[in-house]
């Protein structure tokens, strides 16, 4: 075989926009898969596994980069020449799941899904073809206090996370309000989708981008263009002028009859959420039943919340959040972690999201099963925590080594890892054919806290000699060496081999002092 | 959206061969991978994560299925027409992640990885084409001892899944025995891949089936003909003479520098394993060098492992054990789960396996890197730890309902799932729109403790009512239904508002009684 592959070797090679993930970040996102866990459970929701790929057509087209409608997926035919996809969301695969199950499921059906998405897309630093998620849905419900509860959920599931309060925010909005925004402008059909998609911009690009997005063109800093939506100038006016309005606390108000509705003093969302600066487009506006629908929806879910202690900073309106999937229905939420830094607002942009989607089920059982959901970023999640630096300390220790001295005697050895194993301790024998010093390299690399060693003059004396590798590595930066041992804490010391466990375990827990 | 769908509904179903995993299995699967990476990690290995799909070529075509070359796997083309591949094992990942990483790793290299594997195979009972498997593996030692170490790990990890002593076994050979036992019947080429598979069926098909695989052909109950190895007479009973040999245990002998010699007593495979029977073969057996090699491996895997306090019960030789994967090159092995019904030994087959592929990693690095693995099948002996009744019972309980008595009133209830929530007990408000018995009936169905209630006349009085579900149940089939009463332990009670949580915790105490 090695001839063969002298000639043509095969490069060892990622597959483009996926990465291999290594220990100290698999152990962290498994906490932190742990803690949003016990989250959602907390609120009543129950796992579920569907597999990694669903047959092309159940799970439909939603994604939002339609320029590459046939490559935002993963496909593949099976042998009877069906198609087959990767999941790209665990939202498409809930609803194929509720729809095929529907009689034997408690309704409202509230599960939680955690696991890969793949997305054939364009990757990019930090943009990856691979990336894990955390869902929870609430599955036949159409009341809001199901919406309001997620994004409760969401904002609990970050501050247990340890992400403070003022660190994050969970913005809502209405696909409803921009349905009534866009029907108030005359946007119909196809240009629905491209507006929808200028305004999710909003937060990056500003007003002025958004402008152009729904002209004839934008042109970014390095000179690309991207096609506009050609709207026209009044119709981009209702666009904007609704994007810039001020958000303003009204007094809380008991009653949300008024959601929607202009009034001398802007106009108003929810309870205590006004508009201002919409004077021009009040009345295209007010005259939208769907407008004011989803005004009263999104008024009736800032209501609860409020109710159950949750201020503006940690959930609030935000008109100019879209989400990009296209089957959402009512209210859309958004999770963004902020940090403030210098006095300055830094945004790392969304950490997870959801919506209402009533259509989805409806697909497979033509009658209408309302259902909402949301979806927690855990790889995002896990590379801005990292940033901001919010990970704890992994507590992981590597294991303790026992040396191999004399190849003969690895038996032995075996038996002294295999004595630390069951009493606890994390141990291994060293299996390679390396010398002593090499072996403590080694030992030094995965992390140990000391290496075991019983070379020919220990074994007569029945002890083994018990080497600290991290005392060691502090006391060779001390002046004094000797100092330590004065101190009863040697670096290196021979116990009986007796006692080996004890030796270890007294060794670890200085560590851990 | 609906009129359309009405004409033309999606038919909500599973991809052939794939399945979707519930709440109770989930559970009881995490619980058994936090069982299985304790173990791991206790012998040093660290975790790893690799992507779902690599590059086809990366994988390489090591698969048992060589009648279907391109379909034992799940493939598709990247926009750069790349074929890429869905995994159906963890190891040809890894052998990647080592040649692409190899100067940074510490060596030898222990790395652990659980998750899901992908087979473009025939589904059949209890054969899914999406599995998921938790391997170890370490690489860059020839060690024998890194070979032992694994089956030590497989018995170990075995026994802190709860089944005991009697009902596993590791099973090793060495393919190299098989090797040199093909060179002493002079196979050669493809057709060496043919023996194996039909060795590899002694277990179920036993000497006669063996001897029809290696010959024409063979029929079965059905009358479906596999064609055979076509092998002359003398080849044949070389080979079956060897897989119906008899093992005896030989007094334990501290050397192995005989094994694979011919002595009066039999053919000495290992210190304490000897082979009876092979009068006729030990000749050409004796001669091959590659046959020695492996039984002197073998002899001192078993060594290890006898020092180590396993005996044959756990850990043994078997001279027909195979694995299916092309790759393996030296020590193989195979965890068995065994029942005894009866006085009948069943076997539920293998859970587990694995071996030494020494020429996986070369074939990217051009330079031999040795290395040796073992993988659970976790989806397999889930399936068999149900069967066995060995799986622990969930403890998982459903959550607190909360019960919508006035629609208008969502905002206490809410709170009120908040308050218990906050006291670290599972809880959530119905989230439906049906009355109070569908509101029972679905905390019911989600396993609740109790549900807590509050209508107009409780809120009234500034309390809440709590019925225990459980409790309810048992004195519903009890006669005198007062009696619970009596005993105070109530299955429906009234207690203030602020004693909610301490009446909850103490009903969900009683149950745990």
């Amino acid at each position: 075989m090695s001839g063969k592959n002298q000639e043509k070797r095969t490069e060892a090679r990622l597959p483009k926009g996926m990465r291999d993930i290594e220990a100290d970040e698999i152990r962290a996102v498994q906490r932190m898969l742990g803690t949003i866990r016990e989250v959602y459970e907390s609120y009543g929701f129950e796992p579920l596994d569907t597999p990694a790929f669903e047959y092309t057509d159940c799970l439909g087209k939603f994604l939002p980069d339609q320029d590459r409608p046939n490559e935002g997926v993963f496909s593949f035919q099976d042998e009877d020449e069906q198609w087959l996809s990767l999941r790209y969301d665990l939202t498409a695969p809930l609803a194929r799941y509720v729809a095929q199950n529907f009689e034997k499921l408690p309704k409202p059906f509230r599960r939680y899904q955690a696991g890969p998405v793949w997305r054939n897309e364009k990757p990019g630093p930090g943009r990856f073809r691979q990336f894990m998620q955390f869902d929870a849905d609430t599955v036949g419900t159409e009341s809001v206090a199901a919406d309001a509860e997620l994004c409760m959920l969401a904002a609990d599931t970050l501050e247990a996370l340890g992400i403070e309060r003022g660190q994050y925010v969970v913005k809502i909005n209405s696909r409803k309000i921009l349905d009534g925004l866009m029907d108030a402008a005359e946007i119909s059909g196809e240009k629905r989708l491209i507006v929808l998609r200028a305004i999710d911009k909003y937060d990056r690009l500003g007003i002025s981008g958004v402008k152009d997005l729904l002209g004839e063109e934008r042109k970014d800093e390095s000179g690309a263009i991207t096609k506009g939506a050609c709207l026209r100038p009044d119709q981009i006016e209702i666009i904007t002028d609704f994007l810039s309005a001020e958000l303003a606390d009204s007094p809380p108000d008991d009653s949300t009859q008024n959601s929607g509705w202009y009034t001398p003093e802007g106009m108003t969302i929810a309870g205590d959420i006004t508009l201002h600066g919409v004077e021009k487009i009040k009345d295209v506006l007010s005259t939208s039943n769907v407008f004011r629908e989803g005004a009263s929806e999104i008024g009736s879910m800032i209501k609860l919340v409020r109710a159950a202690g949750y201020d503006s900073t940690r959930i609030s309106f935000d008109q100019s959040i879209t989400r990009g999937l296209e089957y959402y229905t009512g209210a859309v939420f958004e999770a963004e972690l902020i940090e403030r830094k210098d006095g300055k607002k830094l945004s790392f942009g969304s950490i997870g999201g959801g919506g209402r989607y009533d259509g989805l089920i409806e697909r497979f059982k033509g009658t209408k099963v309302p259902a909402t959901g949301f979806s927690m970023g855990v790889s995002r999640l896990y590379a801005a925590l990292q940033t901001l630096g919010k990970l704890k300390a992994d507590g992981a220790q590597g294991p303790v080594v026992v040396l191999v001295m004399d190849r003969e005697r690895i038996g032995d050895y075996n038996r002294m890892a295999r004595t630390l194993r069951e009493a606890g301790i994390r141990a291994e024998m060293y299996l390679g054919t390396s010398g002593m010093k090499a072996q403590m390299k080694y030992a030094d690399r995965r992390g140990s806290p000391c290496v075991v060693i019983q070379g020919s003059d220990e074994q007569a004396r029945g002890e083994v000699t018990i080497k600290d590798l991290i005392e060691g590595e502090r006391l060779s930066g001390e002046i004094g060496d000797n100092q330590a041992w004065r101190e009863g804490r040697p670096a290196q010391f021979a116990v009986k081999e007796g006692e080996l466990v004890e030796a270890v375990r007294a060794v670890i827990a200085r560590h851990k002092e």
